[in-house]
């Protein structure tokens, strides 16, 4: 085990699969509208643009989230993401567009050309940057299936995507919809990896009367991770990976809280009397950890991160940043959130594993060339 | 590491932490009621009393949970949690009435008559079999802080009490409540231990449109675990633990997801710029860990048993099972659900490991004389 103040080993080739971006045509969207999600300025601050993108992030009941977070060239601007990536030794990065993705773009023809504008830009980007970036491409999930299943073909002849990355709530009924079945068939034969990635995270009236002084900490620490272990559980419930063995997830935020539930989750299923009575095909979690998933390891704790790694196969656990959120309070040019996750695999690894997990698992997984 | 298949070894005093019951008052007060919590009989099963305790579980929209599950009197009866214990070779088990406690009682008089009550029948019960059954008592929560600390006072003349159980709402607004604190104060100057246990779990219409055919696994499974860890992240934030470094709280399920999701929680804190511009007095989460927190050790796999054990000093996790809840649906003698959690902690820690979670813990920590 190596400490993080030495530099990167230089054997080691870092590559962060959880990162993102918005693109310009992205940005523009986001600045003509008035709900949520926009772009916009206040008075008092006119020259400072904000990103407002929670479910009820902007409510004034809650001053202590209502202007979201600043937003600047860092999420638009390759060029940062480069400088960034330098920064931290980390050679190759395969990009994302943030949440909440096309989710909220409910008219088809809209939904479908911002898809194609976005996964086109992702496509040109990373070709400018061979090598070094790489990137999940975006489904108009309010399209209907059949506009989804053509741009997870369309895909298949861009060359520097390497999966689709995706919300919780899917067209709207979740993840677990009999209608989303066909989807993820789609994504399953061609062999096509799902970034499953939280947004919308859980009620604010969940987090008491004291949440407007707590910031964002409840709704990113918790209602993000809470409810994509809830969206993975619904797919596990629903048969989706019995039905499709396939098929393969990669979980943002190591798995949400599921490599610490399994168990739980495993044991309810097992001793309940309406899933018995009703003949409730068998689930077996451990399989479909095995099998069907991948985490990120962005976990923020050797504690967390060796749970990720005892949960699924060994090379399945991916390093991320979630650049560029979680910013340096101090202007540190090093980014505490980044150092946070690389110590907590270099303290809970060995060394070959820590490196593995740092880039080799994502070069194999994804067949990237750095 | 030995098999549970062998007899557990005589050397090892299993005691059991999480271990519920409802006493006969408590019963019939379930009895007389009409809106949940509540225990009734349907036409078709005239002899059949059925258990209906959370919220909304007893909705038409879900058939699959309206009726609760079955209670008989492994919920009431003394001598069948012995026999339990005797089966599953538990020497000592500390009672806690199972939830919803004295939430839903209101009446200020009522609420402290009940109180008194309980636990008073748990004082008697216990004392019947010295060395066998402790308990955690219950407080009044709807009452007055005046008579909810009176309760904690008068707990400390019981002498097979050894600590307190309590929901995760306190008296209505949760344990980050400012109000609340007085409680958590006095539990803290009479040194009494406090086992946190969910309840409420989360709104169903997180669950799903197939939740119908779910039966109980989310609310269970998750809205459990992830109630329990929103109600100690808000109680961190709110600085309970800085206040008052004695405060012990014993968290049910091992912390909800605590432990995994602590590393995340701490970024989520350091990186918020509401916090840091308010000032927001430093939490340190590893310190409250290290210093506050108590887990058991119901999570039912050696991966999140390992967690547990790394999130906490040794000595700070111990046995229990979850009786009566979860029982076996093949009618198996020994119970499933408890084999699990015993073979997660023998396959989870080194043999000397596993004993002290499996009881030196428990009698250390609540002074049992076994």
């Amino acid at each position: 085990m190596a400490s993080s103040d030495q530099p990167a080993d230089p054997q080691c080739l870092v590559v962060d699969i959880h990162t993102h971006m918005y693109p310009p045509p992205y940005i523009n969207l986001l600045k003509s509208r008035t709900t949520v999600p926009y772009i916009r300025a206040f008075a008092d601050d006119p020259a400072g643009l904000r990103l407002v993108i929670l479910p009820g992030e902007d409510s004034p009941a809650n001053p202590s989230t209502s202007r979201g977070r600043p937003v600047g060239p860092e999420y638009w601007d390759v060029a940062q993401k480069i400088a960034f990536m330098d920064r931290h030794h980390i050679r190759t990065s395969v990009l994302s567009l943030a949440n909440p993705w096309l989710d909220f773009v409910d008219d088809e023809a809209a939904a479908v050309e911002m898809a194609v504008r976005v996964n086109d830009w992702f496509e040109e980007t990373c070709a400018r940057y061979a090598g070094r970036l790489y990137a999940f491409a975006v489904l108009p999930m309010k399209a209907g299936v059949a506009a989804i299943q053509a741009e997870i073909q369309r895909l298949k002849g861009l060359q520097w995507i390497r999966g689709v990355v995706m919300g919780t709530t899917g067209r709207g009924d979740g993840l677990d919809d009999p209608g989303f079945l066909r989807v993820w068939q789609t994504l399953a034969e061609t062999s096509t990896i799902t970034f499953l990635h939280p947004h919308y995270g859980l009620p604010s009236d969940l987090y008491g009367l004291q949440n407007a002084n707590y910031g964002h900490v409840l709704p990113l620490a918790l209602g993000f991770p809470l409810e994509t272990t809830i969206a993975i559980t619904r797919m596990i419930l629903a048969g989706v990976f019995s039905d499709l063995p396939d098929l393969k997830v990669l979980i943002a935020h190591s798995g949400g809280a599921l490599p610490f539930l399994a168990g739980r989750i495993q044991s309810c299923i097992e001793h309940d009397s309406h899933l018995k009575k009703a003949g409730h095909k068998p689930i077996n979690i451990l399989e479909i950890l095995s099998r069907n998933i991948y985490l990120d390891a962005v976990i923020y704790s050797d504690i967390g991160l060796r749970t990720a790694t005892q949960a699924v196969p060994q090379g399945r656990v991916l390093f991320g940043t979630d650049h560029p959120f979680f910013p340096p309070l101090e202007g540190e040019s090093k980014w505490p959130s980044v150092q946070t996750n690389v110590d907590a695999i270099l303290k809970g690894l060995e060394t070959s594993d820590a490196h593995r997990v740092l880039g080799t698992n994502a070069i194999e997984l994804l067949n990237l060339t750095t």
